[in-house]
């Protein structure tokens, strides 16, 4: 059965037919607005190399944890989606084409989430597909996307450009070459794709391969990294090198957001601890609260804007972490707390107008309780958007109610996309700009906010807040 | 004063008209659909007995917690509400009447909470009242019930019919003989009671008079439950004995969702510690987060599905408990944790296709942090609805808003009334249609869901899903 | 640009029309109701002495931490605002009107949070203002304010009158001598300002200067506080020097709910540590515990309403602390936990009818999970309104939506406004009217609540409530 595939024009919007109107005249305002992407993690080869993408599967799905990971919830086995099985490599050899139509036999599992509004709106939007995705139309969309994808305006470039993007983050290790983004600087095509600098592999001592990994960060910069002093200054380095490519930020993936404020000598001691290999749990965890506070140091001094985005247990299945790796939809949130694990960095440091650190949370708990006080105090604070689990209509619903009244609007940094999945990118934005326009909408037919606010908010939440807090 | 008891055909639906015409249309096409009641607490001599319920208070109030904690929170005894006072056994020699009369007078305590939305809907809908409830109808209302109950078509066989009951799930301890259970099976009554295994009281250490119950399994089993193993089959045969009085479940209501993956000797160990009295409180801990793991096992092996309800801090008024027992309304929920407390039984099991574990809590952070992402992933999860204090209109649209976008509908197991009192089964499940057609309204009216989708899984809601998860 | 000033004569109604006509209609029977404030922080001499306050910044801003919060938070100095900077005075010596207009250029940091519309209501009804607030009419404003604050009708006590307050209550230490509240009651202004005894200072063994307090308690009381026994003598002789003047509660703002039932003889011991200076963390905080109980036994003796308002870390930020003190933005909300820490209290006292313990949170995820639970059974415990940064729509609405369903109306208190800005009384007032005027709207409105209960509900919520749960 083909269902025609529509997205309602007033979708997101509000369901008083006063309030949608004020939505609608708010997201006119805004919707061709550039895309500002700050904080992502898209693979910058495609922009360096500028391949056409191979298959539906292999752009789709693959790359998606949202899509596999709610597929193996109903009992899908990953490697039949073609994701590679480290153990067992030869269980992944599937026909691309079995992996997409496995993938429509399930899509119905994606009713009322936020994958399907992304999903749906590619494969309108870019696509032109004009029926749903089901085991009938399986094929249909198969070949027609893949058949797209041979076309020169579907390569990575010619999209990003298609898909009006001012400028894109994406996250790279410190140990990370930066070939592609200098290949992008080097090359004559004006797309602004730049790094972002995320040293948890050298600075967590429970990253697989740390002490391996700050040996590299050693031969890189030709530091002595048997010294704590000789340990920064290789990061300073690197953030140096980092900002030559662009990067205006740094990222800090901790599982939570402990700080702390040691001296020099506790702290260069406990370097050599975690260093000589076997520190205990507690050790870790101090030597990642130490290193936020470094890492804050530095950023006074080189200007990179701070992202903490802590409370994810990963790879919480752990047989599936052996056979297929990282990021396979296995990281689950952790209860977070940030009153008292800020306040070391923030006694030393959270009064200094040239500190920015922008808190993400995948605890909605913290909101109101603590996010919202917080950056509604501290200059050196400002709140991340709704993030990962939270990144949909009802998350990002309840970050605003949760945070503005605390907060206000200008202790937020605007929307990050946050993805792997390079398509979804102006879908994702589409979703934010229209929730923050319905909710804008919300306090505008409640008198709480003039239209004339709305308006300057609109604009301020869809663009200007995100290129003043990452100083793009 | 006498007002009209009307019950709005519109009650929670959405305000938007728009989308209140869709809630009726998808509520129209679910309200008849028969009731799947896979887990609760009603008593099954009513069903084998047949016999009439006695009175107004017997049948409403005494059985009925969310009504006594309410008229106790304002100054009520509950010794006059006819509870009996095992410590003074005659301060309850109440007259039914009297209690119903001081029921009546406070009446006014429950408004807008959903006990209100139930026994209105008893009221009007069973005992055809038409006035509100008061000190001036307290007796009209008290004759018209004790009136009705004396009539054959309000024996419970008689309303278990009339409510559409598909299937009714009870919950005994492993020590119950199920002699009601066998009596409703060898009757020609077609009723389907079925039992539910829960085994509290002999694998929580905690629970008074746990060691004696375990003597008790093993007298009942034959088995030797001086030992693990014995102990291990003892519980294997009673699961067996359960099902084949149509048990499909077991229920585990912990403090705590603590599982262990000890090795076979540290189990066995254990055993010996905790059966020999006087275990610390890290121990009986730690034995009941064994014996989940163990149930989960023995799941895999025989079928019966595992619903785990924790958190609730049991008997939390000391003097009440000791003057009235257990389930008087002084259990309150605590914080809960899912993440790192499951990961052992997970690591171990959480994989198998052929485990099915659904998590309840009472703590509404846990929906969008832990429980959304921990079912999205592992294909051994699923979780139960709304619980307790959150079965309510209000408590359903936060579990849906919560945990949609994250689990999607088809990791949820539709409604459970899970409650001890059994004429508001059916205002219970109406409750529950009513909102989940609420919030499949407003999905659609905001261009999240089509119609079609809607009207799809608002059948799954109110009656497939239930059926599939519990194996009925 | 000067924007007209308006205020939605509908604001904070629902969305949907027929609800706001109900909505309407509920606000309009008790809009005039006279305003009871039975907890707040203004300031007594205010109303003893009557004099002109001196001119807008030191009105509207020096007090009003909601205020220079937001403004710090977005780099304003606070000495710029002319708070007095204690270790450098000098700093804090700005004109008043350039203050003003500091705050008036970053006014638009306050779209969207309470603040503005408590600002907006008492720039409009209070001076008649019929312009946004902008660094165009800075000047303007300042003038116009300062102007009406000379005129004798722009007085406390004529201010007092015009916003039709019966009762405002006061917070005062132990060791205050109450002077002004005397003077007051022995004017001959009719005006009701009475005090509550807050004993923070003399409880709470962390609190700076503790035991110097306690030494002075004892000579106000000429009781020996060298002794446990005399130390509570010198306390029930100060509740009772309270009551004198006129205070009908207590109320403790513990970092912590935490309470203890020792015996008299570990409670003596226990006193004589924190007394000898240099107690550790954990037995200041048993300490405090301890006397929440003893400050529960003497309330059932002499009738002193209990408030519990736990869970602020106060003064986070340390140097902002050191260089301007308390109550200066930086306290910021902590997770809190009432089910373990209550239940010493509560098992020794909790089922006393002569107890009223009313409870507030600053962490939201208690109100459903514990706080409605507990206050829908104990009859000693009410639940106080949404606290502090929650006493907002959005805060009001999570209260009423987390909590009725569980607690009901009648296990709550009515409105606080807990305030230090006298002039935005009848503006939180107003919000919270309008407030629980569009929940109960929205009960009736979706069939959950009939109207004539609505409207006797809007009158208990407004009026009643606080009156009987305050004894006033």
């Amino acid at each position: 059965m083909n269902i025609p595939l529509q997205l309602d024009e007033n979708r997101l919007f509000p369901s008083d037919s006063r309030e949608r109107t004020i939505a609608r005249e708010l997201y006119d305002s805004v919707k061709k607005l550039p895309i500002i992407s700050p904080h992502g993690h898209t693979d910058p080869s495609w922009f360096a190399d500028n391949e056409c993408f191979p298959n539906p599967t292999e752009l789709l799905i693959k790359p998606d944890h949202y899509v596999f990971r709610m597929l193996y919830s109903q009992g899908v086995e990953l490697s039949d989606l073609g994701l590679k099985n480290r153990v067992n490599p030869e269980a992944s050899q599937v026909d691309p084409r079995d992996a997409w139509r496995l993938f429509a036999k399930h899509y119905y599992l994606f009713r009322a989430t936020p994958s399907r509004t992304w999903l749906d709106y590619v494969f309108k939007n870019v696509f032109s597909l004009d029926s749903v995705l089901s085991p009938e139309t399986a094929d249909h969309y198969y070949d027609t996307i893949e058949n797209a994808l041979k076309q020169d305006d579907y390569r990575p470039r010619q999209l990003f450009e298609r898909f009006n993007i001012e400028v894109l983050a994406t996250t790279e290790s410190p140990l990370d070459d930066l070939a592609h983004h200098r290949k992008i600087m080097e090359s004559d095509w004006q797309g602004r794709v730049i790094t972002a600098f995320r040293p948890d592999n050298v600075v967590d001592p429970d990253h697989g391969g740390f002490n391996d990994n700050v040996d590299t960060l050693g031969k890189l910069t030709s530091e002595d990294v048997s010294s704590f002093t000789g340990y920064l200054n290789a990061l300073r380095q690197r953030r140096e090198f980092f900002k030559q490519h662009g990067a205006t930020s740094s990222d800090h993936g901790h599982p939570t957001p402990a700080t702390a404020d040691l001296s020099e000598a506790e702290a260069a001691k406990l370097y050599q601890t975690v260093r000589a290999g076997g520190c205990s749990r507690d050790e870790a965890e101090l030597f990642r609260a130490q290193m936020l506070t470094e890492m804050a140091k530095m950023s006074i001094d080189d200007g990179l804007v701070m992202q903490i985005h802590p409370g994810s247990y990963r790879n919480h299945n752990q047989s599936l972490f052996e056979n297929f790796g990282r990021d396979k939809g296995a990281d689950i949130p952790l209860r977070a707390e940030f009153v008292e694990n800020l306040r070391p960095l923030l006694s030393r440091l959270g009064n200094s107008k040239d500190l920015e650190i922008i808190l993400f949370t995948l605890d909605e708990t913290n909101y109101s309780r603590e996010i919202a006080p917080l950056v509604g105090h501290y200059p050196s604070l400002k709140a991340g958007p709704a993030w990962w689990f939270h990144d949909s209509p009802e998350g990002m619903k309840r970050f605003r109610e949760q945070m503005t009244e605390t907060a206000g609007f200008y202790n937020t940094v605007g929307f990050n996309d946050d993805t792997r999945a390079f398509l979804s990118i102006p879908a994702r934005h589409d979703v934010a700009r229209r929730c923050d326009c319905a909710y804008l909408a919300g306090l505008v037919n409640t008198g709480r906010l003039s239209l004339n606010d709305a308006q300057e908010v609109a604009v301020d939440l869809t663009y200007n807040l995100a290129k003043k807090a990452y100083h793009l």
